[in-house]
């Protein structure tokens, strides 16, 4: 079995922006040799996500303003309690909950088996600071 | 290690509804031989999921009003900026967003070791033409 | 290649509450022996999720809220039609889906590769019988 890690660190300037990382997994992916695994791809910071879906920025501003709709951004320890901490990022754990911590795609025959439109993106929800991405491939 | 990959086609022919792909996921278990593992079942297209609930059609009908409030069917490239590209499936983008892309089961003594609820479904969001789902099986 | 598998069973007091369980996870990984690999933890009961986020009861008492507010309990079967079938946890079945079935995790140099704040959670969302969780780790 071969194993292979990388780390991305993901610099964001905004709060909340995503960035298309699938280049480096596929560089990743190449770099590990494995023809046949699975190729896991994760935010280690609990405010940002990694999903899967349309390279297209219409649908980011949509869900930038669903995001928003669902869990706005409030500093107030009022509306979250987790601002007592003196955070101001209550907003963004409950959005990568929507958006979700990971994905795990398959590879075959040494590459990525995406579908046609299935894009890898990294989801930040606090930015504006350093942040890591891990991406874990396994297999032979 | 051993690896197996099985693409399903899925032909649903309304907009959005779920279906039970547990046989399926099953069958391709059998045929990978592998005793420990893991398995990935993913949807390849970006308006649909792939998730483990209930085999139960009052949940199903639940989900369905759920997530249409959520993010409702709207055609209109005002309320979606993602429906600006000739698209009205920027709706679908979202729902699939709330009930996930993948799901990853345990293999053990060469079954899926699920609970005894869990049963796997596809989730279509943008029907009415074939898309694909990938089974994906690493173990020994 | 290893592989290891743990069950934990989760017994629960309220309807909704979340339950720290990394050292567990931890135990596992470090009782399977296995230095670079894949960390699979789900729950088994489609009622209840694992999920990864900050080890802080103010964000917690937040999540309780916002799933309240976004699947709101109400035994009514004309609220939700799965309560037509004798049972009252349609909400639960809901609220699972935000929060996610499972997480996956690398496993490098033996531990648990994660970022700084990542704590894994067992998330009950209709509590006071007991359940089970799956830790399933493979690699070598």
């Amino acid at each position: 079995m071969r194993s292979h890690a990388v780390h991305l660190t993901m610099n964001v300037d905004k709060r909340m922006d995503f960035v298309h990382i699938t280049p480096d997994v596929e560089d990743a992916v190449r770099d590990s040799g494995v023809q046949e695994g699975l190729c896991l791809v994760n935010a280690m910071h609990i405010t940002a996500s990694v999903f899967i879906n349309d390279n297209e920025s219409g649908l980011h501003s949509d869900y930038k303003r669903w995001l928003e709709a669902l869990a706005p951004f409030d500093p107030s320890p009022e509306t979250y309690h987790h601002n007592r901490t003196g955070e101001d990022n209550a907003d963004a754990h409950h959005k990568r909950q929507i958006m979700g911590r990971e994905v795990v795609v398959a590879i075959t025959s040494g590459k990525l088996d995406l579908g046609p439109w299935e894009r890898i993106f990294y989801g930040e929800f606090d930015g504006r600071r350093p942040k890591r991405v891990l991406i874990k491939i396994i297999g032979e």
